[in-house]
């Protein structure tokens, strides 16, 4: 029975229905509102990262992939500007940004070699001595420094063993205060950013990457004063949490007792059948008498609570994690969302549709199960052939990615025309493979999806019409002919209400 | 009946068609017109804007979309170049651009700062004491100048306070006439260009973002001399204008006629029934009475009417809001031409085709609703949770254009690639929900939309080969056993012209 | 009767498949030789023209679609790079490239500036008095010149008044000889390059777009001397391209002859159907005595043939109009690699395949006019209404293709993200009109497709096994039940050839 | 039987499935393992070409395609940086790169001119004289060298003849030990980098264009010590190695073995028909004795075992074959995982949708030549066609990755914007051709693709429900009504375990 038709029989008022509408729109209110602080953090982390990436590193450009030095001299004058550019950074920054400072004294910058233990390499004799251990050497350089500018090389008495020479690492340490928020009514944090500039040297092939990468701690800042408090504003947050947390809590309630309830009746019918009729009641027969939309709607609170609760402690500043906060919220937000479809289905014309999806599910994923054989099959030979020869071929994930794009019509050309044509057997294997892997899932699987999704709808049409062969429980269900505006459902309100959820006919037996 | 038919049964011509056909060819004409004139006005605005970033912004490089500046020295230095510019501006410009001037005084390039009115920060001790009221202190430069080149910097007095500065605004105002309409026989107009260059400090995140963006004012000129005149073409284009509008007036009136009279029928009919059938008509049937086609003409040429009175208002340079004109003339005409439909479905084969799309829609209607439910949900998630790591997901907008393109096959492996794969956990999550995602809609909602109308299509084939179940109202109508041609329908011309347009038996009860 | 069938049952050879492979490798290999030596000629132009864009153009760079100037300076500069450039080119090219002689004296390079023949413009009044009339003012500049180097600019008296100038067109004319053909045994071409450099100043915006464009004359080379002849290969290719015209003559007399006969049978039919059971026979069923595989045929033999006389032409040196040669070609070799799907329509598991496309095509067809009328209303309103704000809107034509790329899912997401989001009522427009149209053409359309050719398959299938409803043509042969191999067709081999290849049933009569 | 109902009916433990599951794990862990060493050796080869280009070649830019010359300066500018970068190498590069060097002589770096054995070329006379035949002349540079830096350009006595140059080669060997392969406990291998340098002037057309180009030889190092051994490592491998072999080698003896003695049963099958029921057996009917999944495995195995010996050989340095191990390898374990299927097959539910796909399978088959015949005569038309004017359209391979793409709805967008709009001929043509071919593949084609599949479908679903029609071996099977846990089939467990497996019921006649 719908809401509507539940009304209409006992005079019930759709509680529930109207909670989970509320639940919809405040969840939904509360989504948008982390996200938005949330994209306020993020989006300071990363412009402080872009900036740094300008600041340090020589001709830096962005969308330049493939930053990297070629020679020795270049190296050298790398690492140089860096220092050069640290030594100055307060006057060259156009924000407030500070050098780490524990007891009165900076943290210096440190630039630290990865070195073979021992290596003597002569490629032009085919000889070589290696003792594979990797050391470490640093050197640690402060800001208020003796250095003078001209001749800071000198000063530095920095050599690189090129031939041993694994990777540099300079480490530096930077703090900054992410003022935007108090715009926005919330206390600003302090930021600090752990910056490591790599200068790769791993492979050995006469290339040295140069990478910058930065973890950022977000901390409370020790001492603050704003002019006009923001403290209200943060209360309410808080607060509006909690409304949040309190209508889950009652939702999941509610859905739990519901699905208990169906699983009592369950038991009851089992134990009814297996007495009166003495048969075993199989498992799918089993799981009708549970509502799959509560479980959805069970995991969806059990979701926003955890997410909800998470985002008290963040915005209290004791935890920073806001990944795991913002996917439990999401995923919830989702749930609710699609839950919303259960109230659709009520409509006639609507559940036709809901149904022949539910009905088709079980053999799509069963067919899906045989396309992603296929699938892996292309992938692993793919990867193993194509790899060496194909961008997008390269790691296992890449090659999953770029197939399934090709699947849905995307990056096909450039698939074709990515591939080094230097090597003809491979370029014949990679044309076959196209060739075939393309049309096999777009013409053949494809197709069979559309055959599945028709055939349902088809058939299920053809029940709705004629009416579907019954399975035992219905027909027992079935026996009960009261319609929903009969009367009978008013009478034991208290008692029956989760029976009348589940199977509102039970009470004829 | 078809006109064709109409004109066989009763010598009619089928004066309405050849309006509507005549209404067609005359707004396409209007719009391709309007169109060429529209084009020449956004090209010479963009254009503008184009010439003004290269000559104002240092080094400014179209495509470069990261244009921005991380030392305060290069701020410094990018502020005095564009002053210098401007001081040079009337030797620079390769065309007629000049200095707004009011009362023979220049308007002036003023600079203004937005500064926090107190700020006192020190990230090294984690401290901040900020008073978030923006102040603006502005300085104005006049064209004619004192300044020499050589010490522009000293003379100019501009200090920036890093810590306080929120954004840097330098505006300025210049003139510009769009010559090139004359070769088009249209007057040339006046262009006001007021350019804003923001050098943008808001995040304070160690990047100043720097932007130029420019309002455009149009105006006729105030004196102007142009050898060979150009009024009767301007007369000429005014003329058409009202052609137009005679003609949608006139469509306008006999379509509301039709309607008019097709809901007096529904009345009578509704009365018939409720007394000698004495029962109720339900309102799908009712709505048989009102012709869709006839409600698409009526909005249609009230589009047309509303958009060529203001296209006569903008070729008379009173109003300028051309964007508003384009969108009803274009609106209009996208009507007019879907509009066709309805003379190409009198045809049996192509009825068919019309009818299916017809009786599909409600269903497909449904079904998208059940859709964008899931969409909505997948979008709500994906912006929460990918938004911070991935560029396609930042805003809700860019989402669900990220999504809905996806459904499509287009921008899949991007979005695969773009994702930043350092953190693992949203790194799974983005693969699991494209994974889903796509199928979900590839595999099995599309399949439905298939499935959808090809049930349709075969619905519609049996019944047009069996006969469909009938409606109470078709089952009265097909009493009437009268076929077009019998000249039943010539008797009483004047009296029932609509009856027979919109149920041509009525006369037979 | 396939041509299998045929051998059997009268013992006569397939020659006229066998000419139709044949043509087929013959056409293809003419096809292959011409494409080959056409590309030689296309790559030596076009290599040409980059080599040209980077000699005269300062600071080119590939795939800068925005080369454009901005200041006054700019131009001067450009335009004597150019000179300077032209003055010294015999030794900067890298190839045998020399100016054009007329009667020993050097085609000059000449600067034609484009001028209003009057113009005043004072944009800071709002005033302006123009004559729109349009003069060219030239200058020449000999290559063996006496200007020195150092004062070009002041020898050279340029001046360029930015108030009236239009464009400034520089002509000048080199010539080459495409070697490379040596090696491939054919002769070389001697090239006539007339470059045309255009500074375009018509929008007056500020901006003077550049743009080289060359026409190119190629012509035989007036005396030539290469150790080692080329005469016997041109010989041997004027000679296969004779056979070619031989075969395809052959094909079309035969093809004719079959078209010729069935139109005589069908006058017969027609006279015989009106007398014995006088009856007019309809359109439809007289088209069906000529085979449209003929048809086919003689459009692409006469293609062919036309094709090969041009290519005649051109490979000696006397005509030059590779496109339409080549589009003469192509074409018929697509219809002739089509017509082996007759062929394959023989065998009947192909043919029910073959057949059901041929059946659906008529509902494709008027399907696909009312789709097109949807497609132009979209066309019509998006040039309109989204073109000055759009990319890819920009002109009708661009309207058109990025809209055909949308329903076939490509360019979406770069649709989305092109449009500039200033205006919000442009956005909220061009977000609606994406969102309604690809669906639409998606979901809607495309399906209906399916439906058609879905439902004409099973149609088809069905008729296969039950028999289909016969016309009266049908009905009429099928009272003749002779096997074709009961031996009846051999009897009168030579007077009814034809009858048995349109018909073969018609003696029993 | 399955495997499943096999084990209830007789006791017999599924041992040739575990072996096939082993397998599919174990081959995949050797693809993988192969693979990431694989990678490790092709990484090293292209980073060492990535940076001898930086090295070598002035002003490179990665993802610069058009890197080409213009300027007979610029030629001998970029030969004379080689040569100087070449000089100093050892100084240069970051790693332990070094010349070869035979009997203590370094391999000099050489020039290598081609050109024409005589030319002389008048373009502005339109005569030449020319004889094709290409001489080279040689030019030795050695790493210790005399040359002073200062006039190494006067020292090197390098002149050039434009008119005559077809190309300048410089020859240079570079030696590399590819160290990260330590790390992963490999030994590392010696390579032998060839570098050509090309500066190719074939076209004779102004431009020059440079490529690098370089052959690798890999060989074991001639002497070597790493701390810590590496012996156990490699001897792991090989053993793993050889278990796969072993593995493959049962596999295919047991997969023989079931093919074999199916044949045998089919020559009994065909005596029996032919004596006592005097018929012949088809063909069709006499595969079905030959299980086509053995077959697959057969395959598999048979490349699995050849890949592994040649893996064998690669790790222990005697073959560099990576490309043939990788194919043989990749498509082995492609088999092996689509093989899985059978398995999946035994379960009702899965066995309709994958008999759906290998019923579908020859129609599909037969419908895809139509097609290819269609898309072929597109491809040679588009070449000849467009190829001069469009990109995509180059080469036949090009065209018809270009026409694949399109038909999945990639790269349309570019295709219409990448025809140059010069020639309004072709310009047609090409909007005809894509408006033509695109709608022809996506409507009538793919959509005939799904009426097959669903058609198919639905008669494999319609067969399983009433029963399909028997051929005659079914029929005579069908004769044995015996289930599989009746006992029967433990009786001679010996004697007739392929009888089972082919075909259980045969001992019942």
């Amino acid at each position: 029975m719908s809401p509507c038709q539940k009304y209409r029989a006992r005079g019930r008022k759709p509680w529930k229905m109207m909670l989970q509408i509320l639940k919809i729109a405040i969840i939904t209110f509360q989504l948008v509102s982390f996200g938005l602080s949330n994209e306020m953090m993020v989006t300071f982390k990363e412009e402080n990262i872009i900036a740094f990436k300008h600041i340090f590193l020589k001709n830096y450009q962005d969308r330049n992939k493939d930053y990297a030095l070629y020679t020795r001299h270049e190296v050298h004058d790398h690492i140089l500007y860096i220092i050069r550019r640290y030594l100055h950074l307060q006057n060259l920054m156009v924000d407030n940004h500070a050098f780490e400072r524990i007891d009165d004294v900076f943290t210096p910058l440190s630039i630290c070699q990865e070195l073979y233990r021992h290596a003597n390499i002569l490629p032009a004799n085919e000889t070589f001595d290696i003792d594979p251990h990797v050391e470490t050497e640093c050197l640690s350089i402060y800001p208020i420094s003796l250095y003078t500018k001209d001749d800071l090389e000198n000063d530095m008495n920095l050599t690189l063993d090129f031939q041993r020479l694994l990777a540099v690492n300079i480490y530096l340490k930077v703090k900054a205060i992410n003022l935007q928020t108090v715009r926005h009514k919330e206390l600003p944090d302090c930021y600090d950013f752990s910056i490591n500039i790599k200068f790769d040297n791993h492979a050995h092939s006469g290339q040295i990457k140069i990478s910058l990468s930065s973890d950022v701690q977000i901390k409370v800042c020790k001492d603050w004063n704003v002019s006009g408090s923001t403290d209200l504003h943060y209360q309410l947050i808080v607060l509006f949490d909690c409304v949040v947390i309190c209508s889950c809590l009652l939702s999941l309630i509610l859905c739990t007792r519901s699905v208990y309830n169906g699983m009592l009746l369950q038991f009851e019918y089992t134990t009814f059948a297996s007495i009166y009729h003495s048969k075993r009641v199989c498992w799918s027969e089993r799981m009708e008498f549970i509502n799959g939309w509560y479980i959805l709607f069970i995991i969806s609170d059990t979701l926003t609570i955890a997410g909800s609760v998470l985002k008290i402690c963040i915005q209290s500043k004791e935890l920073t994690n806001y990944d795991v906060c913002s996917i439990l919220l999401g995923t919830a937000t989702m749930l609710v969302w699609i839950g919303v479809m259960r109230y659709l289905s009520f409509f006639q014309k609507y559940y036709i549709l809901i149904l022949t999806l539910q009905a088709a599910l079980p053999n799509v994923i069963r067919f899906s199960l045989c396309t992603v054989m296929i699938f892996l099959s292309y992938c692993f030979c793919g990867w193993i052939v194509l790899g060496p020869h194909h961008e997008n071929f390269r790691s296992f994930n890449m090659v999953a990615n770029c197939l399934f794009s090709m699947i849905n019509g995307d990056e096909i050309y450039s698939t074709f025309t990515k591939i080094r044509d230097k090597n003809d057997l491979v370029w014949m294997f990679s044309k076959m493979y196209i060739y075939t892997f393309v049309p096999l899932f777009t013409f053949m699987i494809l197709s069979l999806f559309i055959a599945l999704i028709t055939d349902t709808y088809e058939t299920i049409k053809h029940y709705q019409k004629h009416g579907a062969p019954l399975s035992e429980l219905q027909a027992f269900i079935a026996e009960c002919k009261d319609p929903p505006n009969s009367g009978k459902f008013m009478v034991d309100e208290e008692s029956s209400t989760f029976w009348c959820l589940c199977a509102p006919c039970v009470n004829c037996t």
